[in-house]
């Protein structure tokens, strides 16, 4: 057979990884806090059916739904997010710089499409998102980390490694971070902008998990700082509308996003027209003030019942942090037991059955860093499991000292 | 801002051209030969109401279409393929190699994504579908042409080339094929993957016409006859489903199958699971028969009417194909008359307004072929616009000679 390309090698151990990390989450005799899909209290079923039982009966939009689309994505879908999700946030846009993707990640994707040579470097936090790095490897871009603290990606170390590695890209995750929960603070948002304008360096914003804040005060994106373009604010419905419907954005300066459309287009046309028109509707309906509130009400609930859970049943040295929004928790395990090891005990021991997503695929380092860090999700855990998960993953973490 | 990357120029070309192609199409007052798309009569539409009202009702379903789904896709879905569309054409599959695209054109990217490197030769027919050609450009793959006549791609000419540039993949649509409505013959398609085999070359064979046949004799794909898995099968639910549902699928053998769930995964993780779910549903509740069967009787008669208008209003010397199924015909017309050019005055012409696809765009060797050809589509255009429309074009085609 014919030899794979070069990116296929590439991506191989950050796919595997995934596969692993994502793997073993279904099984229903676990309890899960592994996965960081929303709650199935949190998609808006009946509202789904309630809004395509009706568009269907209108010749136009019925038609529109299964018929080809623009490239862009639908109209009334790039108005909502300009009208709902940037204006809102301080973001003046105008909806022909809004592309709609099938998803949030396939804005990365597109992006480097856009700009990534192989070779080229992409800077991203430590810890980062790891089915990003998997995109930014099929493109044979050299991922160099930046350290975090709790404010978020360190602009002092940021700014030092632009010298450094000349990148082409910045990626950041600003708000409640995957997988930290970290957010980034005001200053440092103005300053990663600006750094992206002073050194002709890509800010590319991953804001998935923005919309979910229900503690603490909201700030605005990196994108509402940017004076020069190159900052691009890629985002998903998938935390606020629904993820099975893969449905994302896009916005970037318009030559950018002309060069966007030319991928999207190359890649599969355009994304899906049935969920591009249920999501517009279900924001023209009204529909999303109510559903953000009882989802965040949901999530608040959850995130405290794991905090104090944590607090409670693992052992003392434990640090984790304290996320005023997003899906999940980030703990640090005292006495250096390896949480990747541990995992395989706590998903087979029958006592147990409790599912986390280890800390070290977090790190591209590769190194060992993160081996006694967990991410733990709450968010589609119900706060029973929640209590019963912690207590028997405490017990099991007090047992290894 | 920093530059782009080279690919983004290579593909700038068919990017354009399809802007062009397909861009001016949507104007009301023009009768349209030009888009591709199916007729809006063949769109299920009302079924979609049906389903959807019906799986929302049931916890499972109604979640399991707006959660996170599989990366290689649905299921069900992945069994309907096997069931429903490769068994029925003598494709003997497991659903495990099947995987669902977001389109059918994903399935191009995707295998690109597993094979090309900058430089490698992809086989194309001349004249092909330029879409697909865009995103072999897109990852800066180096396309040569090979010959076509009445029977398909002429496949002495593929063996010589073959052996002259040592391609990576050749790229072939074997029924209906887009532009020219032509099919390839049953030796021929044993041939091609026969050649795929000893050569060592992987076969793309997209195939998203070959259900909608409504006159002539059933062919096997090329798959059909691939014995070592070099054949790929990309195909597509646009034609026989819904084009704005993006569902497509790709078979291959689980060792190339593995790599694309990889590089889907790094693309947009999955398709959409609202599409995919309804879709598996009009084929598992018994929907697909009688649809199929309407909608081939409707195009069949556009067809009929199509290929009676052009012969009768047409200028002598006029050459057409008569394709026994899918969408368009192909026509060259006489005296040399370069239908770029007349393409602008049918469609600005108060009394023309008429459009097609102009043929040059579909030929990648941009020396002219092509530019005394039409890609005529009947699919999407009633009987009355066809004998008007028709009539109209042909009595302006008669105006220049």
């Amino acid at each position: 057979m014919p030899e794979f390309a070069g990116r296929m090698a590439q991506m191989a151990k950050s796919a595997a990884i995934i596969r692993n990390l994502f793997g073993a989450m279904n099984d229903p005799g676990i309890i899960s806090f592994g996965g960081g899909a929303p709650a199935k209290e949190a998609l808006p079923v009946e509202l789904v059916r309630e809004i395509v039982n009706d568009v269907m009966t209108r010749e136009k939009r019925g038609i529109e739904s299964l018929q080809y689309g623009p490239v862009p994505g639908l109209a009334d879908l790039r108005e909502v997010v300009v009208e709902h999700l940037l204006t809102p946030k301080g973001v003046s846009a105008n909806p022909d710089e809004v592309v709609i993707t099938t998803g949030g990640l396939e804005g990365m994707n597109l992006l480097c499409q856009l700009y990534i040579e192989p070779g080229d470097v992409i800077l991203v936090e430590s810890p980062t998102f790891v089915q990003s790095v998997e995109i930014f490897e099929m493109f044979q871009a050299r991922c160099v980390s930046v350290a975090m603290d709790d404010d978020g990606m360190v602009t002092d170390d940021l700014e030092a490694k632009i010298l450094k590695y000349r990148p082409k890209m910045v990626y950041v995750i600003p708000t409640f971070q995957n997988p930290t929960g970290r957010t980034l603070s005001l200053e440092r948002r103005k300053k990663i902008a600006q750094l992206g304008s002073e050194h002709d360096v890509i800010i590319l914003e991953d804001d998935p998990y923005r919309d979910i804040r229900y503690s603490g005060t909201d700030l605005p994106p990196i994108k509402s700082f940017d004076e020069t373009g190159h900052t691009v604010l890629a985002n998903s419905f998938s935390k606020i509308f629904s993820p099975g419907s893969r449905l994302g954005y896009v916005l970037a300066k318009p030559e950018i996003t002309a060069k966007i459309i030319d991928a999207k287009s190359a890649t599969n046309s355009h994304t899906s027209m049935l969920p591009q028109v249920v999501c517009a509707e279900f924001f023209k309906r009204g529909h999303y003030p109510e559903h953000h509130r009882a989802m965040c009400e949901l999530y608040r609930h959850r995130r405290d019942v794991m905090i104090e859970c944590i607090d409670k049943f693992f052992p003392e040295g434990t640090k984790r942090t304290f996320p005023d929004g997003g899906l999940f928790t980030w703990a640090e395990i005292p006495g250096g037991i390896n949480t990747t090891d541990l995992l395989v005990e706590a998903t087979s021991n029958p006592d147990v059955k409790v599912a986390y997503v280890a800390g070290e695929g977090f790190f591209i380092e590769g190194n060992g860093m993160g081996s006694d860090c967990m991410r733990i999700s709450f968010g589609g855990v119900t706060e029973d499991n929640i209590r019963l998960g912690t207590e028997r993953l405490g017990k099991l973490i007090g047992s290894k000292l």
